[in-house]
């Protein structure tokens, strides 16, 4: 018999932005409860997000180390089934491994490290451990995300050209790192974030909804990264040129310094017999373009799509589902694996669909790359 | 110290399209727990239904009476605080009354009865009780509705003259009532659905939506139904001049058989000094007119907006939110108002905005006068 | 051997608005050839307009009277051939009128006349003299408002069931006509624009474009037309119920105190299997729904349209057309009867695709219904 | 005292696509009339297409020499004032240095000549020569351009950051120029072209664009161009990284194979305290972004916009104006520049602003660059 599995937060305390964001998605399918936490270094912040959250107090931690190591002692229809880490970057890697060193799921927002070797020694861990390891690339949760996939994998474009991914931003175009924006403060940090700016924090997500929905990998990448607002040490600004397997070539630009842009990470694809467009900040269109003839807007749940697609959305056509909806898609697909697992039986393969440690080394490989090519005077430099 | 509050819900069991919407919508921001319900007239139904929400057994109901009368016997700390009605519009009433009448607050689809003497019962047990009442109008939980209800108040658009509010939909373009679409069945019988057919389902969400925006009341009526889908017996298309308090004149219009249209519901208003547009499919923008210069196009949290519209989104700006959030502001909202009481204190007032049993009968009466006028000779109908 | 056909022109001078787009509108295609004007009622003014335009002197009159005596004295090769009429509405009759009986065809702006009985005696005289008359409806011009009638024509949306129309404005929203502007204050004055203020300005355009793409006659109007701004004698809003033949029901409505918008024509159309939706403000894309799937947006000149629309394109998709090229189309098409009557021949089908003196009559009756039904107090009236 | 200017053609018979634009931008504002034309080098095309102009034969010649010969013999208050350019690139220089030679005003499509040499000359020709040259960048004609240029200038958006302006067509997606597409053969023909395919058709459009608009010069582009049409010789894809004078950071990319889109320029432009974006398939909006606050949408002819922009657009708001009106704005200015020529006065400064032979270097030099960067190893090629 099924249960509702049970989350353990790393991070998230009162004020965090993405933490709430992770309990919701959590929360909006009814198949996760969240049991316990450890959600700020300071214990009586901590202490007060358990009390908003109506949590047990005894089940509120001061450190990731306290909860996982406590909550293995706790009896197996109580403990935590899984940790979701939700903390800066430099913070993914500890609770991480020590989550699959006790047999403990993660779910882990992205960046999925703070360098390249942490994410290899994860990889190493998921697999050797066998746990189920969810990287929170929330845009391919969309249903018209995952209908663009299913197209290109039918062929409906042919043989894919050209690929054009945009994620502009506004937010840090001026310097908010000075004032209390505590996300802003460690964003621009390089002993946070790591090597990326807006690389890491939306360059991966771009990187990411390219290689998802066409499968195939980038293989060169020529890149101008800038640092434009003055004394900033990261990149908020990145255009770069790809290229990809079989031939396609593409631009990823990206940049947090384009103001009055809100959250625009958008894609087109353009094959030899067909093209696609979809946009974040409009996700429930998909627009699908032939030769010599019009457009067609497809649209989530109007007349037939992919059997992803399909799964992916909750309600009639016309009400519109949004971020959190596509988030929640990574969180039912984990959970439903999970308790697949449980049961000692194996996941419907819609359900296998989220983005994984795999996905994760490969975002920052790409920011490395990247920001090497920035830095030096080769033109193409390979992944 | 706060807790969860505890919800039973009356029909939306497997299959059922409006309870899932309701279970998340209460889900969504963990103020509210599922603990019971009366899922389906059919016991092995609801009993399976039960299972599906991870329920224990014991407190999954063959009846909505069987619930009520239960459930008060429980304890204080275990027995649920409301029950959440989303069965079919002749089966609002009954457990609506018998729950008031033991002490339990409500959240009720709409429209909120099958008649307008119905809805009457219920606002005097809502007054004598002093009980919660929320109705799932759900429309005016989006935070640029709020924006621009508060806008208006403000004066920012001057005196109104001129409303245009529409609701197209397709999905009964063709007699779909005649094969297993379970919803489409019930909306289109009269001893179901009531004296309207777009009119109790789509109409009154529009007319609610014009008079939570505009603050204004209709006062006249002049309408042609028509039920387009042979042997249909209710309307499936509305056309309505409207006229309204303070020499408003305006339009409003909604259909089923709108090939096509997903759900299309809008509205637009102009005042003496500006205007306003919005529309539900794509919720996160409020169009703002000027007379003699450029449209401004607010957005979901960008920039300061009004209190209630801030208070409404729960992701910073570019991150979509849609329908499903939109009614979970009815659940968030009526949540904190039953906390409150529970703890004896006043509610915050911006959690005072939702739709009540007062909005329930205003929207029967509507109904009727707009059937009335439809069928009558007389141009114009008094409300 | 074909020519250009040479224009007179009544109206148009230095400051007026139409005139210009008339004289766009004729030049566009290089068929017509301005050759004298009475261009003012102020021979002054009329002189100095017939500079700009680079006019033979002795070709500039100081009346229409005079214009159309002398221009019939001239040798053949040298005489007008047509008149174009761009004065404000009471001086459409005076001029056609005498045109008509002097052997010109005429372009004549609308509304056609001031009145009804004005408009039936034109009717009489274009019939009995079989010169040629276009009526500059012009937004049946766009190449995709001929492809939707063209498509219903075809039924590739079946049995028409409902339509919309509506056209707002704002310009008028406050009082201009009590300033210097030349347009507002005779388009109020009942004494020269008629009995309809937006009606006769702008209602019209709705009412030829519903009737001109369905191919269906208004049959019966309830209507509810105010003039919000004080002191204004003319509707400045209206808000009609429509009932159209075989059935259709609709809504039309028009409005010129409707602030911010600017000129915002549009259509929708649902027939049993399909809909169709046109916006004159992004007058190149024509979108095209299904039962049970998604939109297909058809643009100009992309794939394959009707022939007519087609032919009323001139450059290639994407390169956007607008209402000058749209007006320019009657002009065209005028032009090519024109040539073909001097060519003594029969005129290509798609020529005589023009509205005709005809739909001004139409449009004046419409009119005089309207304004009856709006201030008496049956519900529905009859065309 | 003023009159309409004279302009003779070269190329754009019977069948071509971008001579009958010309035509029609010449004849919108009347101020110019075709008096001769050498249309076709074949003769009897030229003639046949002399006669659907309804040309004076003994005016219509068999190639551009006698044309500019014969014309230049004839009395000066009847021969040509310009010639107007229309052929394939290759056929450019000829023409236009032999106009300047023979003291006749030069309009030339672009890009200006077949290469950078050629160019040069012409720079010279019409330096020394004082005479008047107008390309036709047509895109810059619209009302908006303007309008955004002047915002720019005038710091409301502050310093420039970042630019993308984007140019994806589809039209040779497949491999046209094997049927009998006569543009198409040209095209992709290097003998005709020159170095750049896509580069030199719309490349060019885009780089004229943003330095335009921006008033910066690009000062070093990293490139990849493609032909990804098998056996095509030039370009049909290409994705470029600018810099730019100040700083200034960029993406240009351009396609002919982005299968589905028609004419897609657009740009976006970040400062730090503003953006603009605009699209020319919908030349009638400018989007202006701010700091923390909503973007405002600007429209042709609504509020006050800045002088240039106001002088460029004909009808009021919401009548779009379309691509035959921006490049008509060429023609207009360049006219009203000749008659001020012939008036002996000093033009308009609003006359001045049109493309000239130095944008036409500037281009070629462009295209040069890039094709040469494409092909090396160096990141960096400077203009």
């Amino acid at each position: 018999m099924s249960r509702k599995i049970r989350m353990g937060m790393v991070g998230g305390g009162r004020g965090a932005f993405i933490g709430g964001v992770h309990r919701i998605a959590a929360a909006i399918d009814q198949q996760i409860e969240l049991v316990c936490g450890a959600f700020s270094s300071n214990p009586e912040k901590s202490r007060l997000s358990g009390e908003d959250f109506f949590l047990d107090p005894s089940r509120v931690y001061g450190s990731y180390e306290e909860m996982i190591l406590q909550e293995k002692e706790l009896p197996e229809d109580v403990r935590m089934d899984f940790i979701s880490i939700v903390t800066p970057n430099h913070v993914h890697f500890g609770p991480a491994k020590l989550a699959l060193e006790n047999g403990f799921h993660v779910v882990c927002d992205k960046p999925v490290t703070f360098s390249v070797d942490e994410a290899r020694i994860l990889v190493d861990l998921v697999e050797k451990s066998g746990l189920i390891f969810a990287l929170t690339h929330n845009y391919t949760g969309y249903p018209m995300v995952k209908q663009a996939r299913d197209m290109i994998r039918e062929g409906k474009i042919g043989k894919i050209r050209k690929v054009v991914v945009e994620y502009p931003q506004g937010w840090l175009a001026t310097k908010k790192e000075d004032g209390d924006h505590k996300q802003a403060a460690w964003r621009v940090d390089p002993a946070k974030s790591g090597m990326g700016g807006a690389m890491g924090d939306i360059g991966t997500h771009a990187e990411n909804l390219a290689e998802y929905i066409t499968g195939l990998k980038i293989t060169e990448v020529c890149a101008d990264l800038t640092s434009f607002v003055e004394g900033r040490r990261l990149d908020d600004d990145a255009n770069i040129l790809l290229r990809m397997e079989k031939g396609v070539k593409g631009v990823l630009h990206c940049s947090q310094i384009a103001v009055g842009e809100e959250n625009g990470l958008n894609i087109r694809i353009w094959g030899e017999t067909g093209g696609l467009e979809w946009h974040q900040e409009e996700p429930n269109t998909l627009i699908v373009k032939q030769l010599e003839g019009p457009a067609t807007h497809l649209r989530t749940n109007v007349g037939t799509l992919s059997p992803a697609a399909m799964a992916a959305a909750r309600v009639p056509a016309g009400h519109p589902e949004g971020y959190l909806e596509a988030f929640a898609n990574i969180y039912r697909n984990f959970a439903k694996c999970v308790q697949a697992r449980l049961a000692g039986t194996e996941p419907d393969p819609l359900h296998t669909d989220f983005p994984t440690v795999h996905d994760g080394l490969r975002g920052m490989v790409f920011v490395e790359k990247v920001v090497a090519n920035s830095k030096g005077t080769e033109k193409w430099t390979k992944l």
